[in-house]
């Protein structure tokens, strides 16, 4: 089957299925748009922590040991910062710092994060259109048991200690949905709609949150397919485990697959919760091996969500 | 002798000899007023390169064998920006750049370049105080056979290859001499100022340009002594040899000392020159071993320089 996919996701969960997809289809039939929730500004520079995972992905630049920032990474900038007394607390590798300078610069100079971040995927030659979720800022906060902290302060500086109560978007009210991911999304070759694996609370509901974005998926005809980012019980990468514990909800795929009641038409549990899979209205649950620890297990499950997603459309269309 | 002591520099020359008179100097006693003519935003970023050069000199970490930037560099930076398609033409060390980056947003915070340098220089654990010319910006612009150009794209883009012809110091006159400095010139114990071996028409010049700065030199009771950048009819380092040739000058310590005619009351030649002493009206000609080629070699010259200066200052005031 042919046709355009839209892959949505956050960091380095997510960035393995969308490299997946990268390598199951041809780059004109796939857009990756990217949470921008995370953003922030650190020593004057724009940081993007989720569209660089995404990039280093699909460049093959991506570290596989540490799990995030660039492979063969040096650390001469943080050391020569801290004998300087500037602020250490978050970790900027000296290769990772050349996206940051160049991207910050970029938009100093009028340019908006798409066409920065296209000029960026041109030059690293990754295929498919990358897209941020909009090119207005909207900035995830974290409710805690010590109050409201920006998503940074909590996910790096504080480490995910605080236990979470709630989030919020702020400025996804006013943020425009990146336009051309609107009008990908209202294409009619649209094929599917692929929610990778990544954490639902700080990765996806931020894209869902900004204004459009979620009646334009409600209303697309192709499937909405996602796939579990918890694998028997446990988050592979990230707090999602910790954050579905800290509301309440059980640490499972289908806990996951409750958070997108509505947007939905399918969910991929991984294979080792097949005993867990319960009915859930509207939603058709599948299963697949979904752990992706090498390239191949990428690509595998890029085909097996097309397969399942193409499964998904020929009985809707019956 | 005691008093306080004005050293003027540009970068990698005439910080040998900030770095000699601070060896030689209790830190109290010295302050050392660097040439911000260089100072250029590239990528976003605020560039002060002589005040780079000197701190890294006085805190023990430049590099001896490039001639510039920091000792134990890494590059890794460079090379990810060069694979982003961003602009390389201007080297940027990894270490180097973390200078940058503190500098940069905390000049975009408000602060002054005077009181980031302060900061910087705290942090590293260096004495004398350590002062831009001025707060404000002055751009040193270099007119050559192909025209008006910016001083790093002479310097670094073109390498210095264009014949020049003229300098200008933009912003110069409506530049404040930085407040510290004119306080510091009219102290009562000045005891010297000494303009060190630096390039005189784009190190020493554009300090000299400052609204201000030329008046309050030359109202100093305390001797001005300047020191050669040239020896044995070439520069040590940099373009000074090439500029003073391309604009009809002898490649000459006296060339040097010409220029300085009217500022300064003695100027020091290197010992290999002594044959080309020749009398200059109100500028006493001294001989030193000038050539910095070791610490103990800074030390010995920043010993003997203040030991002429004293010798300068007592026959005046016979």
């Amino acid at each position: 089957m042919s046709g355009h996919v839209v892959a949505l996701c956050g960091g380095v969960g997510g960035a393995k299925l969308a490299h997946g997809l990268t390598l199951a289809l041809p780059p004109q039939e796939l857009t990756i748009v990217v949470n921008t929730g995370d953003d922030f500004k650190h020593l004057g520079l724009h940081i993007s922590p989720d569209l660089d995972s995404v990039m280093y992905a699909l460049a093959g630049l991506a570290d596989p040991a540490r799990g995030w920032g660039r492979r063969e990474e040096t650390w001469t900038f943080m050391g020569a910062l801290e004998g300087l007394g500037g602020e250490s607390w978050f970790r900027l590798g000296d290769g990772d710092l050349a996206t940051h300078v160049e991207r910050s610069w970029r938009l100093a100079q009028g340019a908006t994060l798409s066409a920065v971040t296209a000029r960026l995927c041109a030059a690293l030659g990754i295929g498919p259109c990358v897209l941020p979720m909009s090119d207005d800022p909207v900035r995830t906060r974290v409710l805690t048991d010590d109050g409201w902290l920006d998503f940074q302060e909590y996910f790096v500086h504080r480490q995910c200690q605080p236990r979470v109560r709630d989030f919020m978007f702020a400025g996804a009210d006013e943020a425009s949905a990146q336009a051309q991911v609107l009008e990908t999304l209202g294409r009619p070759d649209l094929r599917a709609i692929i929610i990778c694996p990544s954490n639902p609370f700080v990765s996806i509901e931020p894209i869902l949150a900004v204004s459009g974005m979620r009646a334009a998926i409600q209303s697309v005809q192709a499937p909405v397919l996602a796939v579990t980012p918890i694998i028997g019980g446990k988050a592979i990468k990230g707090p999602a485990g910790k954050m579905l514990a800290e509301l309440g909800f059980d640490v499972s795929g289908m806990a996951v697959a409750h958070r997108y009641l509505g947007i939905i038409d399918g969910f991929v549990l991984d294979e080792v919760d097949e005993a867990r899979a319960e009915p859930i209205p509207g939603i058709e649950i599948f299963t697949a091996p979904t752990l992706m620890s090498s390239v191949d297990n990428r690509l595998r499950l890029g085909r097996e969500v097309l397969r399942i997603a193409d499964t998904l459309a020929a009985r809707s269309s019956v």
